[in-house]
């Protein structure tokens, strides 16, 4: 048993941009030689999240949409008030999907079903430099 | 340490579908003879979830029904324009619950609440055969 | 590689309170000696949850403010006939939010953003005692 640990920083569009990682995590996990294990993947700052999804060009509209309804950009929030930066909607989105996944790996290969990505979800309204750390550990 | 692997396939019965796994995820962890550590419950595919919920039969009907308000059924979805599945909710819904859960057991049992139990939510259409991958990493 | 298991309690003050766990957290880690790894907290229970956030007086009133558009106090619940507790919009907010975070640690160091905390988001009506487990595995 042993750990395994990458940080990688990633370029994003701002609000709506959604970057399919699985690739990247697929070759952390190859550059580990670890066989059997879990990956955590974890996106560091608090206005971007981590999940799953299928990648595809109609639900990259779709999921940004829908969270534009859960928690809109041009509502009253508190923490615009005081930091005048206009992502209140942003924080709340990232704490409402997460910023970790854990996921297993069997042989060597990700427990991903084949419609199923590892997805960077940029909430914050400008472009930013995610930094995502992979800790792999296993056998 | 170690690591020890299980898969299984659960049959369900489409959306709305709510399956208590608690009992199947300590049996797995049972069956790895490890006293203390981690399982990590993963859930391959796009339109289904995992998370802990007291499982009972209101909060069974009530969470599907604020799920339906949150990304309902019959807005337009970019993702049902191109595949024609209607499942574009689905598929929203099961990206913002996430896949994936990681729970501690210590001294062999779970460190769940007595009214607190992992499920799968099934949030596609139709009946779906699911796999579930358990890794348990412990000593 | 092995695994240090720890728990505490922590008291909160019911509905709309959210605590800052990190120090907690880090001290967790610090005690167990281990340099890198990942730490799984878990809040014990179906009506409190875990994720991250900028832990700023702003959003402590916005975060609560969205879930209650998200999953409304006065609405009809099925939970709330049977068991009059009147807490079943918490249980479904606890669903959605999640109980489980898993944060890796590299040289002893919590993989975390400078503006990004744990929290324990309270979603119970009533004041509680949470306990939470903290369970480290690493080298």
């Amino acid at each position: 048993m042993s750990v395994f640990s990458r940080e990688i920083i990633v370029p994003t569009n701002g609000e709506k941009d959604i970057l399919d990682i699985t690739d990247l995590t697929a070759k952390k996990v190859k550059e580990s030689q670890l066989n059997n294990g879990i990956v955590t993947v974890f996106v560091v700052g608090s206005t971007a999240a981590l999940t799953t999804m299928e990648y595809e060009q109609g639900l990259k509209k779709d999921f940004p949409k829908i969270l534009e309804t859960i928690a809109p950009y041009d509502i009253t929030y508190e923490h615009n008030k005081t930091w005048q930066d206009g992502n209140g909607h942003s924080h709340i989105r990232a704490s409402l999907i997460g910023p970790s996944l854990t996921i297993p790996f069997i042989s060597g290969k990700l427990g991903l079903g084949v419609w199923q990505q590892i997805v960077l979800v940029e909430l914050d309204t400008r472009s930013r430099e995610r930094k995502i750390v992979f800790q792999i550990i296993g056998e």
